[in-house]
């Protein structure tokens, strides 16, 4: 793999919900407005917010972002976790088996899930073009440095590359404040 | 430099209050009450707590250390003080020139500093045994890694090092979150 620069972007707290959850939360056939879209292909935050119940409080008007996914899932930082008593596990979107469910409320129902709650893995979204260049494939984990005064390396950065992506490194709002991410989000994949 | 282990630990957000911000805060000639001792030689987390306000808002029950310091000093976590409003700089304890001010409320009065708000930069406590044994000076800028599923290598971590600090590594919350660091909090001083 070569050394190439990406962009580093942080996901606040959000939530992806199923079309049969979007139907019981929001009303049969609600579909979500894009509010603004994002840097990967296709995905946007919607318009649309919910409540999340933990054990231990309430996570008021989180984000929905769109399309509708297969399977519902809750993104939190462990700032953000821990606060209402969850303990989920890090891991990539869609992987959410043994993680911890929770209760959804929106505007017309409510739906509690038996798993799904995460702490998002980091990760780098990228192109086939920009995987071709630099020698990056679908799984690869790779380091990723960022400089500045709370400068840093990621080690453990999971690699998805394919069409659907767009080339940019994700990490929590923990993650950016951990590395003072402020201006300039610039950060380098180092050389294998 | 030679490679070592440190224990990591997460400082929480607290006060350092002066002699005359303690008689104003908390009545004239009031003495703290040590709660717990800290790592560092003769430091304490007292039982007294203040509420600290920000641009935005205010965080209640802030933790007072101990003992009283020549300056007045705030430090919050970027999630803290991002909450509230402040945009604090990245600093060693007692570097305080330039840093946002705030009001301090006590049970017995109010205080408005001009300065004094700050994130805390990361740093290495260390021994003069240790120093002297690893090769670690005061003053010197260290890289620590830490494993796990978040594992990553902290830049620009400063050393202090003598007869007052015993050796351990202070991060704060959104650094520990950001590194996952819940269960080992072994950390690895590289070598240079």
């Amino acid at each position: 793999m070569e050394e190439f620069k990406v962009t580093v972007e942080g996901s606040g707290k959000h939530v992806h919900l199923s079309r049969e959850h979007l139907d019981i939360l929001f009303g049969k056939g609600f579909e979500l407005e894009p509010k603004k879209y994002l840097s990967q292909p296709g995905q946007y935050a919607s318009t649309s917010k919910v409540d999340i119940v933990g054990p231990k409080g309430t996570i008021s008007g989180m984000s929905v972002l769109g399309p509708a996914r297969k399977e519902t899932q809750v993104e939190l930082s462990f700032t953000d976790a821990r606060k209402v008593g969850f303990e989920p596990p890090i891991r990539l979107s869609g992987d959410l088996e043994g993680s911890p469910g929770c209760t959804i409320i929106g505007p017309k129902g409510t739906v509690t899930i038996d798993k799904g709650v995460i702490v998002a893995k980091r990760h780098l979204h990228c192109s086939p073009e920009d995987g071709a260049k630099y020698g990056v494939k679908d799984g690869d984990v790779v380091k990723i440095k960022v400089g500045g005064e709370r400068g840093l390396v990621f080690d453990n950065v999971e690699c998805r590359v394919g069409p659907t992506h767009a080339t940019f490194v994700h990490v929590d709002y923990d993650e950016i404040n951990a590395a003072a991410l402020f201006g300039d989000t610039t950060g380098i994949v180092l050389k294998d």
